[in-house]
């Protein structure tokens, strides 16, 4: 048996601030429905998008290092903040492991439908400017970014009424897609709003996230688990399993059995 | 000089999960203006609101622990989701040190207004019970407690719409306040909102929190500093000076001017 086999029938693994990431997750499961994963999210720490820069690498060093001792063989990163402040710190500690962030694919999949870009994120993707200087490089013009924290904590409570989601959606929504043909979601949390956020953009701009084109990604640059049966899943949060269960089944889009509570 | 004066001239240490407890550090100061005041915000961990009774204690244990390293005379801790699920915990870590909580000042501030009470609170407050408790101490009855997320993400975003402010604030006391002649606020986020929930209530309900009662109860309980010039205050956080000091002037009802970074 060679090492190389021996990596390949690791396990990809997969962070994020909570349970955002799941939305990541599930669409690398639909690219690579043979793979293992395991996910960690932080929610003994959440949200990650309204922390400094600072605060933010130092948990996604954390994070990254708990999936390293449990022999992954890549990381993704599957949070926009944490993508887009703490990738290089991430990828020059561990630099055996391959890393991918969400905000190079996020990036991709929107300059691939061309015109320009409005980006709705975390105050901290907002603040950090990545995505702007992501889309740059493609030759893309962003025309405005706008911080949605209470899109963060409402996704994260499916009891909130119909016409509150509409609201605050409309608030963000308002002037931010005047003048941009692509609404690009640069938060793991917002997938689940896309249906609303659709009807109210009413054809007005078309909505990217970056899931599928980071699943693309890592399944393009991964050696492929030998087995054919389907993979499985290991999800592991660091605080707060009932919750995590509960809520993080909107994200994942199929119900949640077990998850293992780990300190990091 | 005795040990006594000693003790009553340090500072009086209040810690938070963040800025909420801003409003009881205000509280504190019209209630004692002469003492001295370190306040800490836990702003690299907020919210406490949503995570389990464990975390959360072993959180304040170590907010409470840094506050003692500064030799401060009593330990307020202003924050609901804490007090009610860590203050035991905090009292037998530092027995030498008297430690206030909010929650048994904020059940006497409704009980003595009669009648039945409605809670509005964090997720963790409300599934602790604590309030419940108190309040069934003092023969009060709670007829519906609600948990409000949103409410704490929209208290820290100053700039969202007034409509969408009126809209969450709408749909929390939708159906809280039928049967119940007073409203506590049991998160120390929710003053700032005092004034559109009041609007929303028309006099079906009185208001009230916390952070008065509690500023009584800790002026009758301390040896008072000796001096007579107005005391001062030292702010400090473990993340985000610069937000602290945009986002907290609200809490505090005055501009901000330091905030120092610390770890914990």
């Amino acid at each position: 048996m060679d090492t190389r086999t021996l990596a390949a029938d690791q396990p990809i693994g997969v962070f994020d601030s909570g349970m955002g990431g799941l939305t990541v997750l599930r669409a690398l499961r639909a690219a690579m429905p043979r793979e293992d994963f395991v996910y960690l999210g932080d929610t003994a720490r959440l949200p990650y998008g309204t922390k400094t820069a600072a605060t933010v690498q130092r948990y996604a060093l954390q994070a990254a290092g708990r999936l390293v001792t449990l022999g992954v063989k890549a990381i993704v990163v599957a949070c926009n903040t944490a993508s887009a402040t703490a990738l290089p710190a991430v990828e020059a500690q561990f630099p055996d492991v391959p890393v991918f962030g969400v905000v190079e694919p996020g990036a991709a999949a929107a300059a691939a439908h061309g015109g320009t870009v409005a980006l709705l994120a975390t105050e901290g993707t907002v603040r950090g400017g990545a995505y702007q200087r992501a889309l740059m490089r493609r030759g893309v013009r962003m025309v405005r970014a706008r911080a949605a924290p209470l899109l963060v904590a409402l996704a994260e409570e499916p009891s909130a009424a119909q016409h509150i989601q509409a609201a605050i959606i409309g608030d963000y929504l308002h002037g931010l897609v005047q003048s941009a043909d692509t609404l690009l979601l640069g938060c793991t949390h917002f997938p689940v709003f896309v249906q609303q956020i659709e009807a109210q953009l009413a054809g007005r701009a078309v909505v990217v996230d970056s899931a599928t084109t980071t699943a693309a990604e890592v399944a393009a640059n991964i050696a492929p688990r030998a087995h054919e049966d389907r993979g499985e899943i290991v999800l592991m949060a660091t605080d707060g399993a009932d919750r995590f269960r509960r809520i993080g089944a909107r994200f994942l889009g199929e119900p949640i059995h077990r998850v293992e509570l780990v300190d990091v």
